[in-house]
């Protein structure tokens, strides 16, 4: 059934390797395959599906503007979904946060938007180096890419990775270590070989890094490093921001204010492709189409966008509902790793952006693997795929989450109990 | 009314700036903007909208499967629709023109297609260099960039753009000069200082570089020069493709064999991100996941573009159509070139890739504005601007393609004149 | 008088900058300028004069050579002093030590060779990245430049410096952190964004850097990490080697094997450009002339050098001289910074590599100001110019050593005393 | 008896195995090896002894000074023979010729005076890229390298080399294509690819590229296109200056006006390393030592350059001489090639810069190879080693280059007679 898979599709396709069955439909919480067995998606699009699948509110709007001939590809030409996109942007998101930031929308990809950040933090300071960090992922093309941390993906350049540093992330080393400090010591040497930067990027939970999160008091530490040397502050929400830590940009509760933040996955909430590039109006020193792309602007995705900042934005409601839920994983996830022995499971991670790191990948790879039986889409991350990450959508009910942590825990007790008594 | 606009979006925007209108709607070749002025679009996406606006056939199939909540985001998971869209490349489209390659879904964007040929062409060789073209567009993104020719996307890069060589395309010199040989001596002496290139990419037509058409003799002679010295050929087919030069594939009549092939822009048919990579399967050396993306295959296009397949190129009757309407352009714009004095404007491309270079960038900007006062929306292209670019829709009329010319013939009348009385 | 300088020679010079006379005879520990005035010679060529200015034995050997027409000039090609100087490393220097190394000729700087050493890592491993060390400095030509850590350097490439990743040098950090143990944590993590490297390169004690001292013990663990990860182990000990910290290589008492060692400054002995590479003979992949340079191989400086190694190094007598010279040297040192208010001064350094660690690099440049004037040419190093850096003769006699500390002495009482008197 | 060379030297020489003798002692156009053998030189050092081995004026000069304990080693600290160099340099070449140029002592190398070369042009610019061309030489440290055409060096780099863009040099293509012209063109246009560069770096004649020599007109063009664009000449002058083309620099008759000249091989006269930069002062914007060496500055150097330049170049004696040997070369060798069959010999080059260029490598090779073993050193040059090459001292005798043209003659003879012979 899937030859046509095996026969036509590059190698280079992974998800399907993991969940080997042809999906067909998707509601809310759930996809359905071509047999229609349903599984719970504690996947969600690897964070692009906050809102469910196909959620209703933003279904009856896309289908109006479709039905309506709304514009469905205009370039980067004025239109009155994108209008009506930046209204809410703006009225719902950024005033009441005392944000001020204008938009640029990058191609719909968010290694598209991270392209833009980049080019923008090195033309506005005429610099090149730019700060990364320790297991960040920033996308695959060639100038997000060399933010990557990953060397499986690093690899596949080709070519030499140029134009960033690899710093240390908050707590890469011993908990006592202060990373930040290490970070401003080498950019106050003259002689320490790391080329003054024009910006720090990073994200404030690592996703496809395992899960790792910044502490607020390092995220500011970071801050002021970057005030003190003259460095742009890029936070990296295209996978912890959307409300995927709790609120809308995780950076929130940090305090801290990023010069430049990308959006992406989540952010046109119906899945569709979609990216912006935010940043603090006097750097906006773009010139026209200096950076452009075919379907920056995808008005398909306006609408949802739109619809979906009004639906779950305007009131704290939602964020109160993320709370809830949050809480919910955290105790679950820690009864699970209570129940293992001793070193085998740790939860990490923070609001809806959790998971469970095991003690190799090994382990990891087999608990998803088990879950997916059990009619569970889950999936790990991490630098060796150690860690098993839960990223349910943010809409998901009491009755759905706790329905996830079961299987998972009904498998990691098969799996580890098993493990326990071969090695005993 | 647009002060949104000018608050909120970045001044990268471009597009905007030529149209400063509002558009709300749009319906095969027109575009209606919120005061309900209908304008007569030759542009088309830059060339994303090869079967009109909202093309109906489309529509329908793509409500359909949003009503019935087909999957809308799958990361790169087996879905019913990608599989059906495999189907119809493969049935439609490839295995009738005796191509046997294999789909790589990149991120939606023709950027991203182009990434990932180039990785791939290192990989396959183990080599850095990749020889483009002069005035050849590939994308901005930092490794399609550096094989792209335009300064002004080049210099916004902040740093070096690296591993690509930049060669004469088809015609830069005296027509009498076989820029192709000029290729094959610099990589068969070994002390050029052109490194052994992994590929060549080229377009066969350069839309962005100013509707350059390389011939069919260059193209067997690029391709020769690939085979001797082992290199792969890689052709850029986001512009040219999906029927814009008359045939599916634009190097078809060339009788050539590209290694690799991007395709993205009209690829899904109604404006929707998408993208892909298509090349032999020998060369499908990608190990899962290597090059990655959350939005690629985007199921709402892999709809469209199944639709698209079936609708237009299941029979000879589209690409006989097109074939129409180029003559008719031809014509038409051969006849306007000749009504304006001698030296002052020239017909240029290829099918339904046509356009007027004129003697500078000043004169086909102020056709391309006055012919919007018009109500034709059309753009220029080139390295200072100076060819008006026709793409309508390849779903055209002919009286509509009439009419676009009429507009164009007149404004043309109305300004050379002008400029021909000031001067005398 | 100076004139012709001011008017000819670019403002890139420097250290006649430090030092405004015109310099015309040397001998021993002592330079002379045109007025007939001696300065003693802490500053020693850099580190190039270890065997003092015009060593009479080598001068000699010199002399003779060049009366009798020996070649002078041979590009690489098989001469009697090259043969001489090739059986004199080997039995004097590489055999008691036990060390088998092939020797190429660079060009005669040191940073020829470091481009020598760094090329045949990459070749050897197919790997781009290299691994330098804060504060460290290897050279100013291109590829040597990116593993040096000074901005005032890096910063005059123009253009981004690549293929190095700077780590954490020893004691970077407090003082129990092992950085060994960082650089091996990033190179074990397929995440952290530092590329698989092919190899390390440092120096044991950092002459430009500061005179940073390496811990044998983290040497060891460097040369560990080096083995785990099958990376090479360059050492650049053309400032600590040659006997600068007494033994001839500055590794020799960490008992460390590095795969790759450069040489220069001292190596002809009597201050003649003159380089070397050495490296384990498996590594010797090397095609004939692929690294090449019209002057490797400079037969005067074969002459001195052979003579230098007989005189100097056939018996342990020198070693042992240094060692006494070094001795002598800390114990001075120590009771100057004793002298000055607590954290003014420290010593810093090992063997003949010692010098005073300011608290600033004001203080230092006028330490080393007041000491010319007292006929004592010296120099500061260190990222802020914080380190007076006491590079004497290693031929030295006690008297001058003593006479040179004197000064020393004397200067910082004057200095830190007048500052004492005014901050009080 | 050259155990040792195998035994201890590198696998990368590569003279000396076309040359399988131990060379002890030179005088003027002779080697001399162990066995007492002589030796006629046509290689003389790669164009390093323009002035012969051990020239006795030179020679006397250097033993007085070493005798008198001159300076040898000094950094780049002013000394009496640096500043006869300097006033030797002004009043002896500068002024004469009109030219006003700083001085930049570079490391004593070739490559180092290129990479010093290659840095001003681009902080003076703030632009990265350079315009080098097809067979270019211009020395393997990292930076010359990327200027450098021949593969076999570039390929050990080990890592991609940037920040130069290779252009066709004079004659590559069909002679009546101006290779200027498509240089011109392709800076110009805004989309070709090009960077625009900070400089041009060339050759007039190119030595290892193999003796093709730029015509005045070409050179002037080129200074033309540099003018237009703002960008700075470089001229390399290491191979071809210092009298090697019958001038002091070999663009004199070509009448431009370089804006950095970089001289090294016989500028010392002797053989001795050495290395200037020369700029127009304007240009000069180093900071104090952001370019440095520990060898910069080589006293030895200084004087044996200064009696040159005094010697030979205060009079117009010596051009005259060149002259006369240049036009014995030249009809020797046309000679040479007229006795040949048609298409297998052809002369090149121009002044004492001259050789014969094979139909191919191999027989290049077998005519060096023969000519050794009748006595008579020389080497071949150009991308497939098919130009014998030669470089005899300029101020070799009537005698002695009818000696050599003698044994190039017979060997040529005996070797395409046995060839003719064998294919007929």
């Amino acid at each position: 059934m899937t030859d046509i898979f095996a026969d036509m599709e590059s190698e280079v396709r992974s998800y399907a390797r993991s969940f080997p069955v042809i999906f067909e439909r998707a509601q809310g919480s759930y996809l359905i395959d071509v047999d229609g067995r349903r599984y719970l998606d504690f996947l969600a699009g690897a964070g692009s599906l906050n809102y469910g699948h196909n959620n209703p509110v933003l279904k009856e709007a896309l289908l109006a503007y479709i039905s309506d001939d709304g514009i469905t590809h205009g370039l980067d030409m004025h239109t009155r979904a994108k209008e009506r996109f930046l209204e809410a942007l703006r009225d719902i998101i950024l005033a009441p946060r005392g944000l001020d930031y204008v938009v640029q929308f990058t191609g719909p990809t968010g290694t598209n938007a991270v392209e833009a950040a980049l080019k923008l933090a090195r033309n506005i300071t005429g610099r090149h180096n730019v700060i990364s960090f320790t297991n960040g992922f920033h996308g695959v093309s060639l100038g997000a890419m060399a933010a990557t941390g990953n060397s499986h993906h690093r690899d596949a350049a080709g070519i030499p990775l140029t134009g960033t540093t690899a710093m240390l992330y908050d707590g890469y080393l011993d908990a006592d270590v202060d990373t930040a400090e290490i970070l401003d010591r080498m950019i106050s040497d003259p002689s320490s070989g790391v080329d003054h930067p024009a910006a720090v990027i990073l994200e404030t939970v690592q996703g496809e890094g395992g899960l790792n999160v910044a502490s607020f008091e390092w995220l500011r530490n970071i801050e002021s490093v970057c005030r003190k040397h003259d460095m742009l502050l890029i936070v990296d929400d295209i996978q912890a921001g959307c409300g995927r830590t709790g609120t809308f940009f995780s950076f929130e509760p940090a305090g801290i204010s990023p010069d430049i933040v990308t959006l992406s996955k989540s952010l046109s909430g119906y899945g569709l492709p979609f990216a912006v590039t935010l940043f603090k109006p006097r750097y906006d020193q773009w010139k026209p189409g200096e950076h452009n792309g075919t379907f920056r602007g995808n008005n398909h995705a306006f609408i949802t966008a739109t619809r979906a900042l009004e639906a779950f934005w305007a009131s704290d409601d939602f964020a109160a509902h993320i709370g809830a839920r949050a809480e919910q994983m955290t105790k679950g996830l820690d009864a699970i790793a209570a129940g293992a022995p001793t070193g085998t499971l740790a939860r990490k991670g923070r609001g809806m952006m959790q998971g469970l790191s095991c003690s190799n990948g090994e382990l990891a790879g087999a608990i998803t693997a088990a879950c997916f039986d059990s009619g569970l889409v889950i999936e790990s991350s991490g630098s060796e795929g150690q860690v098993v990450k839960c990223l349910a959508p943010l809409t998901i009910s009491e009755e759905e989450l706790s329905e996830g942590l079961r299987i998972i825990g009904k498998v990691v007790n098969q799996i580890v109990s098993k493990q326990f008594r071969q090695a005993s």
